[in-house]
């Protein structure tokens, strides 16, 4: 690695969005989401399963108190991954076991929002949540509701299923936002004391155990960037390179002996060392926390043997394991990867999670390298299965995001049981909501990277921003009309990188620039309009051919954005379509395309002698798939026969 | 229906079969496979799963004499599908809770076996069973050795999901066959007395139970027919009017509390009066053996309504639910049928024993009303999924008969695990090869059907018969030539009815003949020789785009034998491949049919614009997917695009 090469991000408080495109999205993120989300953590949605998120924190603010007082406490069982309301006691934990990361989401979604705007009432909500959480952590900086409530005495003897670090991960997360945005250091110095008893509980000659759902990595290198206290990034370089050696620590922590070689720890990514893996296995966002928490380590530690295992996972993914959403994860069995190109439509995991793990990987990538895929990447999943995962009311949401979605089959099949129709209210295992809207509510952080002599363009949002070298306002018509305007005021001069998208054949800029690693990059050494246009022409798409399912298929898209037909405008059975490679692709204000196309009649007999079937010419309606499913139940597809 | 049409299958005692076709398959179930099960059944096979069978009769013969004998027996819970060597005492019932029928079976393939052949050692084996059968019945004739040996208490307790009247069935059918075959009515009488109990126990007033698996229907009916006692017929028929009427039986023997209509009976075929069902649902194997129960009734109390209830499911199932290989059960979830058009062909289940329980369906409604459609569905069946089932070594068989596999796919992918790419030595639920073995060996008695005026040859299976206008001589080269001679010589003037196969355009017959419902029908005064030739061409088969699997593909087919292609003889990736509808179909000598065709270059890149892809001219070996994964590993597809 090249460390001239490295860039860091800007920080939220340095950018402001104002997009065309986004602010709409940000708007409902603000006025609709996060209050929704708030009631649904207190279980106040009619309706929607509940999350019993707060009601822990409740009960364990209580337990604390209890033991401060040294009054006897219950014991309940902490065998499960989730705690049924019918199945155990009313004052045990409820929920699923990591259901504390709900809030912590929560919290670190409404922090980005309080970056830019004054909001007493929210803050008020996160300052009252932020002191209950507070309230319940133990006296030794111990923070999980469901051992805290449940079993003290049981503390980290499950690291493969629970989440004691997972929660961890994402408390530091919302308290570093909740600090960056408030200053408040209530919430990051209740973080600070839980690191402390894991740095101590799981230090070098320690305790050998490391997370079973990674995040906790990246939390550490986020406390490390804010208090320089090395321990922390050493804390979570220890996890990531005893992560799946020998002897395995689940097996020591299950007390298994290993007679035979049928159990691994694929599914945790702990199969084999870390540091020499190079296939994205198991569960997907497991693995793209992971693969996120190496690559920030591999730049803090210039460990080139950690960033080269990064490179081969990444590959991995972008060329045999991606769909053209941005999806990733091909099976509901373990919500995982698959195997090479087996990337089925119809039983598609694709959570909505995995795609937001893989943007933040792809982008902590390009801190170290900056190479135009990676953000390629980041915006293929960012335009497709991200913002497909909110519905337009903003209060409901997909877990899964299949390619295509016949509803008898959800109904009917119980092998495509996860494939919802439409949108759900909620979700008792509630992740991938909060989850969107804090990344969602942090865009602007991803918009540009900075080094001493470069500042990179990463997304093409508009935005105004701040900088080392001088400040930037973007007006961005990109997935409109592709144009874009940036206006330039350099304190001293700079290089302007532009990433130049992979889906962009066409692009005109009207100054002066050098190709370099899929960027223009342009000299600036004075207020400069700088006016690029890129040509967003309709394109078909074909997957690989050995890709099973998608063979004899396209798929359209129009810059990064993936369209997908629905039976609602066109007709049942979607498979009788067929888009004509040669006829035209109109473009409409409202954002559909109408394409050329045919369509057979359904064959009436189950098997017939073949014949070439008769097609009639017709319009196929297509529409992006991140607005799919807003019109009720119907079948869609992103592929369609060419 | 019209009493007139009824026919009755000649019995296994008049039809001796000398086949070039199946005389190699018969010889290998009498000197390989049978001699294997029983080997199977004592778990004598190095490296294969235990059957528990023969074990478990000794157990219960056991228990018996204690029982007679004052001593106490203990008791074992009887909770479970299948009782694991690993969980349960030593003492108790192992393997699966229907292992009984394993043994069953085998007595009913060898007693087809002894019908045409004297053999000393097998007659034997088969005696000693019987005998250890018989010392296993209960006082009360009680059979099924899970209760008796583990709570005799819990009898008939749980009919939903314990197979005990399955067992009953299965015993029934075996018992029947010895007793035809060998004149013995030793199994034949416990049968009987086992039916006492059911008749005595489920009669009209009394407990209003049903099978959960079933069977017993058409096990009674066989009772009916050897003993012309009318409860027997009369008990099948309860079964089947109570079946699915509320409320549900089910819920009354799990003392449910119906609050909710989440849970319902199609697993069992019970969610609603059966003769009002028409549409196949729920556990494949269970199902046709209830619509062919349905059928049996329906000819013997000549119930119209019945009748049109089997007549709907049987449309539902051909035109809607059965895969070109006459596969049926489209899902391994509940190893069921699917919804309509729903037939993957790579997460197929197509168990071997629906096969074989739709062809008895099939036949059973010809019975009813001859015409040609029943026996192209049994023929279907018969020469694609049933006899792929089992190896070329007559040792090794599938369970499960998919139309594609792909071995990453198996090993790697979860939702694929029953999916086997070679055939198994035994299984621990090891219905398929037994019933297999019993189905073959028997095949004789489904070639012809008779009624007062009428010979109808269903099969083309050279044989020899008896029947009782006559006499007949097949001389069969069917599948290779397609020509069949048949030597008729009448005692008096009788019709002769020869099924021409929907799959076959041209024929000629060297006699007068009059086409009623796919039959050439023919007048027979004299000796007469009857030269019947069809046309074997090479077929392309398209399947109903509503089915979305095969749209774009097509089948191979030469007459009733299903085609496919494997990677060995071709290409890795057989989606690469493309047949070329106007190109050359070559059937060689040893089976295979060399096809034109092309072949994609494997794509380097998941994703790239769409252009047209350069194919490569080449030749596509096909074998009959009866022969399929005879050579190792390999990729194998029925469908391949066109």
């Amino acid at each position: 690695m090249n460390i001239n090469n490295f860039s860091n991000p800007l920080h939220l408080n340095k950018v402001k969005v104002n997009d065309n495109y986004f602010n709409e999205y940000l708007n409902l993120i603000k006025t609709v989401v996060i209050p929704y989300q708030y009631n649904a953590l207190n279980d106040l949605i009619p309706g929607a399963p509940k999350s019993y998120c707060i009601s822990n924190f409740i009960k364990a603010s209580s337990v604390c108190s209890s033991l401060k007082a040294g009054i006897p406490v219950p014991v309940f069982p902490v065998d499960k991954w989730e705690y049924k309301e019918t199945e155990c006691s009313f004052n045990s934990f409820l929920g699923w076991c990591f259901q504390d990361t709900d809030a912590y989401k929560w919290i670190e979604a409404a922090s980005y929002v309080l970056v830019n705007e004054k909001n007493d009432a929210l803050k008020k909500q996160v300052d009252d949540l932020v002191d209950l959480i507070c309230s319940a952590q133990l006296e030794n900086g111990y923070l999980d509701t469901l051992y805290i409530i449940n079993d003290r005495s049981k503390i980290f003897s499950n690291l493969k299923d629970r989440h004691e670090l997972y929660c961890f991960g994402h408390l530091t997360e919302a308290a570093v936002a909740y600090y960056n945005s408030t200053g408040n250091n209530k919430l990051l110095n209740a973080a600070i004391r839980f690191a402390d008893l894991i740095c101590d509980y799981f230090g070098d000659n320690k305790n050998q155990g490391y997370p079973g759902h990674e995040i906790a990595e990246s939390a550490l290198v986020k406390l490390y960037y804010i208090t320089r206290n090395e321990k922390y990034i050493n804390q979570a370089e220890l996890f990531i390179k005893r992560r799946g050696t020998k002897p395995y620590y689940f097996d020591i922590e299950r007390c298994y002996n290993r007679t035979d070689n049928s159990i691994d720890y694929e599914y945790n990514q702990a199969h084999m060392p870390a540091v020499k893996q190079n296939e994205a296995v198991g569960h997907a966002v497991r693995g793209v926390y992971l693969y996120r928490g190496m690559a920030e380590i591999a730049k803090v530690k210039k460990d080139d043997c950690v960033f080269n295992a990064c490179k081969n996972i990444w590959n991995n993914i972008v060329n045999k394991k991606l769909y053209i959403t941005g999806g990733i994860g091909s099976t509901a069995v373990g919500e995982a990867f698959s195997f090479d190109y087996d990337l089925p439509n119809d039983l598609a995991y694709c959570e909505t999670c995995a795609s937001i793990g893989l943007a933040m990987f792809s982008r902590r990538m390009f801190e170290i390298n900056p190479i135009s895929s990676y953000f390629d990447v980041f915006e293929q999943a960012l335009y497709n299965t991200v913002l497909a995962s909110m519905g337009s009311d903003g209060k409901s949401f997909f877990y899964v995001n299949p390619l295509e979605v016949l509803p008898v089959a959800s109904k009917k099949d119980e092998r495509k049981n996860h494939v919802k129709t439409r949108r759900q209210k909620w979700f008792g295992c509630a992740c991938c909501p909060p989850n969107l809207a804090r990344f969602l509510s942090s865009i602007g952080e991803y918009c540009f990277s900075e080094n001493s002599s470069t500042l990179f363009v990463n997304l093409y949002i508009g935005a105004n921003a701040q900088f080392t070298n001088g400040c930037i306002d973007v007006q961005s018509n990109y997935l409109s009309s592709g144009n874009v305007i940036l206006y330039v005021k350099p304190n001293k001069p700079f290089k302007l990188a532009l990433r130049i998208p992979a889906w962009c054949d066409n692009f005109t800029i009207n100054c002066d620039y050098e190709m370099i690693n899929g960027y223009a990059v342009l000299s600036i050494n004075k207020n400069t309009n700088v006016e690029i246009s890129f040509d967003l022409k309709v394109k078909l798409i074909r997957c690989s051919n050995l890709v099973r399912a998608n063979i004899g298929k396209v798929a359209v898209a129009r810059g990064p954005v993936v369209y997908c037909a629905e039976s609602i405008d066109n007709c049942e059975n979607l498979q009788l379509l067929k888009i004509n490679p040669n006829g035209d692709f109109v473009f409409n204000e409202n954002g559909t395309i109408i394409a050329d196309g045919f369509v057979e009649q359904p064959d009436e007999s189950l098997y017939d002698e073949y014949k070439p079937v008769p097609l009639k010419k017709c319009k196929i309606t297509l529409i992006p798939y991140n607005s799919w499913g807003n019109r009720g139940e119907t079948e869609m597809s992103v592929y369609l026969r060419v």
